[in-house]
């Protein structure tokens, strides 16, 4: 049998696969916080992360009804009400909903799901039931891509804000909230994965699992970009522009704060 | 509550979807048959779509293992058999084979799907859970779009033969067979779902079923585009030229008749 990693080597390995394959790498990335995009390209790339935003309270559930331990429960829980926010109020949810009323999309439209590019669907689902199926060290270890999320969500408030009429401290407040939300998160699930990985095959299970969940989110800027940049081709069924638009005469946000 | 519709009328809604959704439609099915398809861009189809042959037995197999009536699973035993084939002979997937080294893969390097697009496994994929979590109505639903494949098929044998010097009777059996399997195949299915959707709600259910699994093919093809077709775009991790050829060595085949 071959030795576990250190656990200082195990890190730098998922941190390396932070740098070579996180979708901040993509194409669409750079196009978005650089300012190149289109208001169409802005649009789909909300209604379709809008997909991503609302199924991860559903993974987390799904976590949470394979996991015994209490302890392991109650400091995971808060990722769903992060998400959610409370009845009337709050949530990350909501807060993208923000971003879309922003751009110019009904709400209800968006969080209808009905214009998701089929592909976006797959790959998120994919996440969903991979948290569903597989042993929790691997559940935790797709996680992980929240070490690299907080320089993403900063370079993206710093670009939106710089190259977008739409972007001010209401339409951004979800990546302003990441910030704080993801180092909380992604500190407990290291340290989680570093002490339990403790072999080096659950090592190899726990690196695997962050590489399928940085295809989850790489898959699901390649599908943007399939249908919406250049040579762009809708699949049929997705969201076409012109649909889902906020009524002009709209003049207070249907969103709860 | 609304009516149902006519048999006669609800196999029309369902026809019309293939005409309408069916990845017969896809530019890169033309690219394909009409001869335009570099190797390296016929490799990529022949290694993505083995991923697809290689979960549809897992997929009937999750169809059986939530079927309690006897005579439909006799019937629909034969789907696992037709493409596994037996221990030492036979079956699609081997016929799949056969194509991957004709195009002058690796067989064994197809069949450990290493190098598959995150995308196609995650679209593939959610045809497997489909299968395994919805009622057993919308699962057969969503097997008919084999109404729409003897067309495809009878369209790929054509301009493959015409077009592509690695095609001949030997690589291309699996499409000589599935000619005749499918129809066999769809006959059942489709008149099972004209009996059991008895109901506007069911056959709503059932067409969104078939529009699923639409979805489901075209976006392999929308990832194989996006990944192979120029501006080709390759994620990280997934086949590229070069990788899992044939040894020129080899002068018999390694794939089972």
């Amino acid at each position: 049998m071959t030795n576990a990693q250190s656990s200082k080597e195990f890190e730098a390995r998922l941190r390396q696969i932070g740098s070579e394959r996180y979708h901040d790498k993509h194409p669409f990335h750079k196009l978005l916080h650089e300012g190149g995009c289109s208001p169409t390209q802005v649009r789909a790339w909300v209604i379709n992360r809008f997909y991503y935003q609302s199924r991860i309270p559903m993974k987390d559930a799904a976590f949470l009804s394979r996991c015994g331990n209490a302890e392991l429960r109650r400091a995971w829980r808060s990722r769903i009400e992060d998400h959610d926010g409370a009845i009337g109020e709050g949530g990350g949810i909501r807060r993208w909903l923000k971003l879309a009323e922003a751009v110019g999309l009904d709400p209800d439209y968006v969080e209808s799901c009905d214009g998701v590019l089929p592909a976006t669907r797959f790959s998120v689902d994919a996440y969903v039931y991979f948290v569903r199926d597989k042993p929790l060290l691997e559940a935790i270890a797709a996680s992980l891509t929240e070490l690299f999320a907080p320089k993403i969500h900063a370079n993206r408030i710093e670009g939106l804000l710089k190259n977008y009429e739409f972007a001010d401290d209401n339409s951004l407040s979800y990546f302003k909230h990441r910030l704080k939300e993801a180092p909380k998160d992604v500190a407990f699930g290291l340290d989680w994965v570093l002490r339990h990985a403790d072999t080096l095959e659950k090592q190899d299970a726990a690196a695997n699992a962050l590489i399928f969940k940085t295809d989850v989110l790489w898959s699901q800027l390649d599908a943007l970009s399939a249908a919406y940049v250049e040579p762009a081709r809708v699949p049929p069924g997705a969201w076409q522009e012109g649909q889902g638009l906020l009524s002009i005469k709209q003049n207070k946000s249907k969103v709860a704060s």
